[in-house]
């Protein structure tokens, strides 16, 4: 069986993370990614820490399998071989400011005229209407905006979530309608164009605060704890926090019998509404329990109970994680000699007749491809 | 022109938020979605806040425009209804722990040997394999354990990211691999199973982390800081803090003449990883300059430069942000009356001949669909 997106060509001019993590998802599916780079540096992301040996281990997990070739946009040779590149693709994708394509001759007008098959797509900080679409953004400034940042953290300390969640939000949502276009034009014939923002896609994580907003009050940033549920947090043991959930009433009934907490009967934690209004009291007397033994203790007694938890673990500890390793999400990532050389999260979507292989193909060089992508064109 | 998933049929088994933020998008882009649900109470969220006449603005929400029959998988009745719908479906999805579904009679390898051409999604708290396969899992245990929540906040105060990261990756990854499954399918006439587990889907957005983690050293929490670039962080104004990006050689440069840092030329500072390097002390050279005038004052400034920049905004800001409004990414929800009763975030995956309608249709009463549902049938 072959990869379920065999034979898709996507032609890639985005740089960095939000356009490259989208085709990164549709690689990992079976598309085919040539990477358009500027002559010279190409994609910034080849200079961004973390460096082995002078290479970027982040370029080379976000651009696995891709291949790359580097043409100036400027010059009438270049275009005229992108335009080859162009016609025999499904998939075009950019991340650039909204204006940049078009000063190239390469808007969406303009290419659907001539290609009226294409899939054009598209992820910029603020989208391609509005008026502030011509803005810069970087992910931190669409977590602040949209509302994540204050609902992070402890109330009144504002933090960045533990990774680039807007930026990689944008891409996914991006891979989700150019899947979804790719699917259409099996019956029309005809592309689309997509049009991904990071400031909508993160708020469009964010279902729960704006529900929440429209009914009042307002959210608040809560620390460990979850908006809808109780308990839903980290709690102390006598040796540091731990997670734990327990949703349902049922889930609820085990974690007293487990910690041995006279509660069940007890109105104000009666339904999970009952709980999540007496939250603050709830976990001082779930702290009043758990502070008497360590954290792999309640790990264990909370497990067998069938009571939702896991420790708060360090990359380090996340890295060597056995459930993580059985489902091959650590991979190896080769470099141009076929040696594994850097690592990178594995690919998320298990399906079957799918070969889900434990080292992935190098990230290519830049212009690294031209010789392989021009004989392609003349086949 | 239709929607681009026109005529495609999802079977909804999932509840909560995974599986069904999973079929909200895809309903979102045009699926039909049936939400499977047991009787009596239905899927939990019905009862999660915030309620509003006793509704849940979250549900509604989340499950906008699709339809609902309850059906009690132990009846046989109902089973012979539930293989007259699955028959017509293209696409199943559900969240039970790996096991509910075989033990109805509706696992995956008995069902493809019936219906071979059915997409066959599933998404769980650690997936269909591995150790740890039958544990239970909500959000806040695969932001714990997948390191997520050590890297989110001030160095050894773990926090929670402010939505349910790991519950919407999951589904945000079920749809891509439905998505993909289905085109494939067009070529093939077969079904496949796709198999996402939340705790892989949240490693998978950290893809800088595992990177640096692979080189070393493990990285930290850091605050608003982000991990590759700077200054790319929440800095302070004479009434409250903002956030400032600049990750390019320009914009920093940029960024120095519009602060009147003298800056420029200084080689701790002359390039991105430089700049990495002393995070801090420029932190501080920055806000030197900024706590002298208030955030307005700067983010006018720093617009007018073109550098990124944004308010770090609270859930009321953000429910009224011109560019929000302008992308139409606060939509009305409708109640059963066409009544606007609830909003949502909208769809982010703006695409050329799709209509974006500012109001949606309402969430499924529980069983509230089964007379259309039925006549569908006999159709």
């Amino acid at each position: 069986m072959s990869l379920p997106l065999a034979g898709v060509t996507i032609v890639d001019f985005s740089r960095i993370l939000s356009g490259p993590y989208a085709t990164m998802i549709l690689a990992d599916l079976g598309a085919s990614v040539i990477k358009i780079e500027r002559p010279g540096r190409g994609d910034g992301a080849r200079a961004l820490p973390p460096l082995k040996d002078g290479k970027s281990g982040y370029f080379a997990a976000v651009n696995r399998g891709k291949r790359s070739i580097a043409l100036d946009l400027e010059n009438a040779e270049d275009q005229a071989l992108l335009r080859r590149i162009l016609a025999r693709a499904d998939v075009l994708v950019e991340n650039f400011r909204p204006g940049v394509m078009d000063r190239h001759g390469l808007g969406w007008e303009a290419l659907h005229a001539e290609l009226p098959a294409l899939v054009y797509a598209s992820v910029s900080g603020y989208g391609q209407t509005g008026p502030d679409a011509r803005r810069p953004a970087y992910d931190a400034v669409a977590q602040a905006r949209a509302g994540f940042m204050a609902l992070t953290g402890d109330p009144g300390r504002p933090q960045r979530a533990g990774s680039s969640i807007a930026d990689l939000a944008g891409g996914m949502f991006l891979a989700h309608g150019i899947l979804a276009a790719l699917y259409d034009r099996v019956r029309t014939g005809r592309g689309r164009r997509v049009d991904v923002a990071l400031l909508d896609a993160q708020l469009a994580l964010m279902e729960q605060a704006v529900a929440q907003t429209a009914i009042g009050p307002a959210p608040q940033a809560n620390g460990t704890r979850h908006p809808s549920l109780a308990p839903c947090e980290a709690v102390a043991a006598s040796d540091g926090a731990f997670v734990l959930a327990a949703g349902s009433d049922a889930q609820f009934e085990r974690l007293c019998l487990t910690l041995q907490l006279p509660l069940s009967d007890d109105p104000r934690f009666a339904s999970n509404a009952a709980r999540l209004s007496h939250a603050r009291l709830l976990k001082r007397l779930i702290e009043a329990a758990t502070l008497e033994h360590p954290r792999s203790h309640w790990l264990a007694k909370l497990t067998a109970a069938g009571i939702p938890c896991a420790p708060i673990q360090s990359m380090d500890q996340v890295m060597k994680d056995p459930q993580l390793m059985a489902r091959n999400m650590i991979v190896e990532v080769l470099d141009r000699y076929g040696r594994a050389t850097f690592k990178a999260a594995g690919n998320p979507i298990k399906m079957s007749g799918m070969e889900d292989r434990p080292a992935r193909p190098a990230a290519p060089e830049l212009d690294g491809n031209r010789g392989d992508i021009l004989r392609w064109l003349e086949s």
